[in-house]
Parts: C-alpha cells; structure tokens; sequence
C-alpha cells in the first residue's frame, strides 16, 4: 500500500537522497532524582520539521527532548533527556546535508545534584544550585571541523531585543540562518499551534506573517531545498 | 444513553452524595517567562483517583498541574501551574468530606523571577536563583480551622528513609493517612503505570503488592469510602 501511495504520490522530492538533521523540544536538567528545570517548548515546530522533510523526500534523523508528540511516521528518533545528551546524539548523527537546531536546549545544568531527593531544610531555605554552561550545540554543528552541514540553521527563542540578539548569534554559533521568534508569553507561541518568524541570514532580516508551525515547517523546508541547491551549484 | 447505562450499572455508590477534592500532578515554578522547575509526577494516580472516586458515586473535583492526561469524564477540572495557585484552588473548592492530596507539589519557588529570557553571562555563570518555601497545602487542608475533610489523605514521594519521613509528615500535615512511594529512578513509578505504596496511619503502616495505578485507585477509594462510613458512624 505505501509503494503505491508512493507512486501516485506526485509531490516533488527536492530533498531526495539528502540527510536532514533536526532537533526538536525542551532539554530537562536534573536538580536530583525528581525534580528538574525545563522549558515550555513542545517540540511542536521541530517536528513539524521533520514531517516537512520528510514529505520533501528527505532521509530524517530527529533529535528530541521529553516532549508529548507522536514522532512522525517514516522519521529515526532519537529521545534525549538533557543538553549532553542532546549533543552527543547529535554529533553521533552527523554527517548531514542540512542540519535545523529548533530544540530549546538548556543552556545551564546543576553541577551539584542531590543523589537523593532534596528535604525541606530546617530553616526553610533551599540548597543552593550551582550552574554550569552547557555545550552550545548549535555552534558545535556550525563550526564542527570536518563534518559541518551545507546548511546549518540555528533558533533563537527571545523575549526582548529579538533581532539583535538573534543576529548575534548568528555569528557567534557560525550558522549559515537563524530563525528569530518572540516567545514573551503574551506571544502564545511557546507551546501554541502558530509561529510568527524571521529569517536572520548575515546580509538580510525577512519577517513572515503569523501561521501555523506546520505552514511555517513546509515553507522553511522548501526555502532550505532550494538553498542547498544553490549552494551545490556554487 | 448515559441514563440507560446509569440505570444498568449496578455497581455500587458508596459515596454519592459525598465531595471528593483531589490533587494530582506536578507544579511548574516559574525561573523566568519560558524555564521553570518542574518534576516527574505524571498525575497518573492523582487522575486514577478521580476517577475512582466518580465511578463510585462521588462529586469530584480534581485541582491539576500541568499534566498530558485527559480529565476523566464527568469531574470538575481547575487546572494550576504553580504551588500558590494549587493552594488558591484547593481552597476555594472545599469544604469536601474526604480530600486526597496527590499532587507532587513543589517545596520551594523561585523569588528573583526573570521579567525577561535570563541570558548566558558574559562569565558563563548563571544568576543565583533564590528560593522560598510554598505553602504546604496538604497541611493547610489537614489543619484548617473550620473546613477540615472529614478525611485528609497526603502522599509522600521519597527516594530514602521513606517510612520515617512519611510518618513524620502525618503528625506535621495533620493528615489522617498518609500514601507513601518510593520514587527512586529505578522503581519507574513516578510517571509509569504501576504503583507500590505504603498506607501510614498513626497506628499502623499496611505494604500493599505492586499493581497499576487503576488497582491502586479503585482500592483506596474503596477504603476511604469505608473509612469515612465509620467516621460518620462514629
């Protein structure tokens, strides 16, 4: 049945006998066995991603944090709990043609987690939690020495100061695009169903209207498609 | 349809008539507009509960935190995120005859809250966070002056000492009984299918066999039911 659907199935494949490489959803990071500090992406735009990828033809790798989506049909999955882990799945999955960073990864992990759940302390304080940097995993795939993806495209979720934030890095992560979103909660698009973008590219800022995560997915996958064909032209 | 079957269900009602309040799920603590502190509570129990409770006849509302999980059919659902709104909730839903109090509720919040996404320092360290405690619901409900349950039921997750410290959490809460379960990571209770629980009361400690969380539910509901006739009767 899916080989015939395949052959009547008349959409263009620009994206045929490439690998596309995406990650998708929140990072958790341990305090101890139960508690953890997380973010408020679904992954939603992630794996609108991948199916978009997919569709275009496209052999996926999808790396994602703990999120609650049905993984897309047809795509590898590869679940991830923390931003180390995140990073090394990553790198295990390179090389790749395109390589799409949508994951809010954390960019702090607690260095002195408790090996057992953490009490009410007598006076009523908390432990304090001390933090350290995580691998920056977009900049790790941006700048990798030997397997860097022709196109490698970066996220910025901001609630202030969107574009400069984003252009920044832009060239600190050494991605080819960034795609800027306002996530203040005012927004709704932490979590919702919709996205309003801009494509941040070293010489140009393209601001898109507000539509659905999958119209967005569908219409960055055609724009990427049609980049990595000039890039390889070139 | 519904009359039909309610008129074909001969199962018994021990608590129509009766208002059951029940918790469930975790609490999501607020760092800044997009990461907080969340933990590894499913809600699972709490919402086998509310069910069980419905199903044995009770009116039922079920106070959630952020959860994946369908509310059961039929129950009042008030969603919260954080400690302070779960105790806001709990409070304006009683007076209630039994109470059962299955959330994992966060000990502590977050009181230098980020207005704005808290950005990478130029040191790479992070902003200490400061903590204070939540209020401790299950003793608000337990201890409260005019609108006590006649039952008050807390649930205490340990990963160490689980006995010793549910038992001082009874005395401290002002709880009738308290569920204690081992949440070590190894046990895979917190957010798995299937529960081991202790009932602790301030005269005797009962191990009850591993079961699902559904078998776990139908048989407290069933106890308290008969607890609360004795109480009545008494």
């Amino acid at each position: 049945l899916l080989a015939i659907k395949a052959m009547l199935d008349d959409s263009p494949k620009p994206l045929a006998g490439r690998h596309v490489l995406i990650t998708a959803g929140p990072t958790h990071e341990p305090i101890d066995p139960v508690r953890y500090i997380a973010n408020r992406s679904s992954g939603k735009q992630g794996y609108a991603l991948a199916t978009a990828a997919r569709d275009a033809g496209a052999r996926v790798t999808l790396v994602s944090g703990p999120v609650a989506l049905e993984p897309p049909r047809g795509v590898e999955i590869i679940r991830v709990e923390t931003a180390r882990e995140m990073k090394a799945a990553v790198s295990a999955a390179l090389p790749a043609d395109i390589a799409i960073m949508a994951a809010a990864v954390a960019d702090w992990h607690v260095t002195n987690q408790g090996a057992e759940k953490i009490k009410k302390q007598a006076d009523g304080s908390f432990p304090a939690l001390q933090f350290e940097e995580n691998p920056d995993i977009a900049r790790f795939v941006g700048t990798h020495p030997d397997k860097r993806p022709k196109l490698v495209v970066g996220f910025a979720a901001e609630t202030q100061d969107l574009e400069a934030n984003a252009a920044r890095k832009l060239t600190k992560k050494g991605v080819d695009w960034i795609i800027a979103n306002d996530v203040s909660p005012q927004t709704g698009i932490m979590g919702g169903d919709h996205n309003m973008i801009k494509i941040i590219r070293s010489d140009s800022i393209e601001a898109w209207q507000d539509m659905s995560k999958q119209d967005v997915a569908s219409r960055l996958i055609a724009r990427l498609s049609e980049a990595l064909e000039e890039s390889i032209e070139i």
